[in-house]
């Protein structure tokens, strides 16, 4: 078979473009919040509807499949990614953004199996940018090839990363003095978008030449990690050593030079495993 | 006369639309990047063309009015607005994100008479938005009229602020520490996109509840500032004091809870003004 999950992915693009409409609707009516871990690490329901919405209509095409999705977890189910068909789900990636109404928000959709990533499709829906990649056959936006900047310079690079409440003061202190150290280089800026599957394709697109997140989730990079790969980009542990989809550690960037920079001006802290294998 | 200023702005706008017609254009094509004051202050031969452009097409209307830009105060011009009839343009605000086609770019023209804004145009030409303020008769974009979120409570608040290279490593080291404090109260988050123009927009939107920025220029924030109190937000000075276009200091938010609490939790540095009274 040529390509052999094609059909698999344009089921997941009308799925995500459907729940992308279910978001923007919610974006017009009042939005009622509640929290999860922290007082700032919220949830609405819109995110539990769009994913099970998301799920059962995937599972009534693929009953077999596994899911990993960011709101069951939350509900207490497993976060382990077997050999099996698995799609791995973010309902609303950037809720943060969705519940102030800060116009980045996207649906991450990641399809692996026997472990590896094989297509990716984020829809970042207030923009109406539908991104895909699939592994051997390219990223596209809206149809659109897309290629990393290749900026090999460092000090010529604008960075992402994400800046959120962290419980540990000295968790926060280490994210705020990376930053510090990487400004100093210098480089040409840090961005922060507030939703790491948008500054991946961001990255895709050669708009931004690295992003960075420690503590980051499976759901938030599984489709973005293939995305950027097949753009020319490379994806890597926040060591430089190899990424790992259940490591919530990520460098992404337009190089491997600039990656390797990236990893060794920043400092890591702990934040946990999605598969609890620490 | 009822609306003054109307005609002025009609045309105002028309030139910002043209002007933003040309930097989309060139985004299309290969940059040629200069520095200015430093490694990171960067400056292309779009935004000398741009500027020239809105002075020349303005010019040609209102022989007898002033100009600060941007471009020409970096070519020597003098930056001092008096009370004859003045505009303030940015002809690229963002020109880091232009430069790296990152998807924030903007044109800002304010228009000041007796040193007081009388209206602002932000036009983000990427994202094909036209932001428009007047004192008195409310802000608009794409016609649709803009109200802050009127949110009044740090702890849920979104912020903005921006995150460049600092000469001095002390003035980086508190612009990461003010960051740390606000992530701590805690915020709901941290975002920078790369304009100071837009970030104003967002909040004039209600998309986020404040933005701060120390070593901000008159002609990045001239247009944003009617632009924000006209939906109904704040402008103030980092300190909590009265807003002074030339301070090169700015808070804007929701509310004057949010602006004061977030003047309270920062630490200024030193960046001289733009006229030069210090």
């Amino acid at each position: 078979m040529a390509d052999p999950w094609q059909d698999y992915m344009e089921i997941g693009i009308a799925v995500a473009r459907q729940a992308g409409e279910v978001i923007c609707e919610a974006l017009k009516n009042q939005i009622s919040v509640m929290s999860k871990s922290s007082p700032v690490d919220l949830v609405t329901e819109t995110d539990q509807k769009v994913e099970s919405m998301i799920i059962s209509s995937i599972r009534e095409k693929f009953p077999t499949h596994s899911f990993i999705g960011e709101e069951s977890v939350a509900a207490g189910a497993a976060s382990i990614l077997t050999d099996n068909p698995t799609w791995i789900i973010d309902p609303i990636d950037g809720t943060t953004n969705f519940v102030h109404r800060f116009p980045f928000v996207a649906v991450s959709i990641g399809f692996a199996v026997n472990k590896q990533i094989e297509f990716g499709i984020i829809y970042s829906c207030v923009e109406d940018k539908m991104y895909t990649g699939k592994k051997g056959k390219g990223a596209f936006c809206n149809g659109e090839q897309l290629k990393v900047s290749r900026q090999e310079d460092i000090t010529k690079s604008l960075i992402l990363t994400e800046v959120g409440y962290k419980q540990n003061p000295d968790t926060a202190k280490t994210m705020f003095s990376n930053m510090e150290r990487l400004v100093c280089i210098p480089v040409h800026g840090i961005r922060a978008v507030g939703t790491a599957a948008v500054n991946m394709c961001l990255v895709a697109t050669g708009g931004a030449d690295a992003y960075y997140h420690i503590g980051i989730h499976c759901w938030d990079m599984a489709a973005g990690a293939v995305i950027v790969t097949e753009a020319g980009g490379v994806v890597m542990d926040i060591n430089g050593g190899p990424f790992d989809l259940m490591s919530r550690r990520l460098i992404t960037a337009s190089s491997k030079a600039i990656g390797e920079r990236i990893a060794k001006e920043i400092q890591a802290f702990p934040c946990g495993r999605d598969d609890g294998k620490d």
